[in-house]
């Protein structure tokens, strides 16, 4: 199995931004393509614990925005084979200054790489 | 692809329990087995950022081990195909009453399942 092959990793750092982005703007509608539509996937936030689809899509569109800015520190992306990934970041929010980390795994479907799981937390 | 296949399932859940098992009785040597022996592997804790498996390992020497006992209130494991699988569990410390979130992305090596991105954070 091929580590970091560098076309699936151009791949995924484009999703990856592109979910970066659509953060930035909350655009629920992009966030919600970028999450695999499957009672599988899960999403633990700072305080939420999100199992399934439905639940993640639901906490989008009440989500409160204050406080979404936010900068990058550190970012890693690592692919396995074709269809696999991982990505890793640091942040710190603008707004609070307070720092966090983001981690995603994703997957390769047939309509494109889809977040099956992710988790974020807030530092103490 | 097979999502959940099984025997893939009950692979992975086995591997879970045997990472549990290891964390709650410090079992230093088992915990690093269970991680893939490579610099692009990430473990995220409640207030470290570590990268790569030296920095785990060396992690995991000096850990405290106070209230590390706790209790799986929730556990999810998805597998994707032969070789990939995340597994997400809540947990309660029993010392502390803490309560916490772990992430893992596991796949299977030449060598059998290993971590290659894990996330550990407590809740406010």
């Amino acid at each position: 199995m091929t580590i970091n092959d560098p076309q699936v990793v151009k791949e995924v750092t484009g999703q990856f931004f592109r979910y970066e982005k659509a953060l930035m703007e909350n655009d629920v509608e992009t966030l919600n393509i970028l999450f695999w539509e499957s009672p599988h996937t899960v999403r633990y936030g700072p305080k939420e614990a999100l199992y399934g689809y439905e639940e993640i899509a639901g906490f989008r569109a009440a989500r409160d925005t204050s406080d979404i800015a936010r900068e990058l520190t550190r970012t890693v992306i690592t692919t396995y084979g074709q269809d696999f990934a991982t990505a890793f970041t640091e942040y710190r929010r603008l707004g609070s200054g307070r720092e966090g980390r983001q981690t995603q795994t994703w997957m390769r479907m047939p309509e494109g790489w889809r977040i099956v799981a992710a988790h974020v937390s807030l530092l103490p």
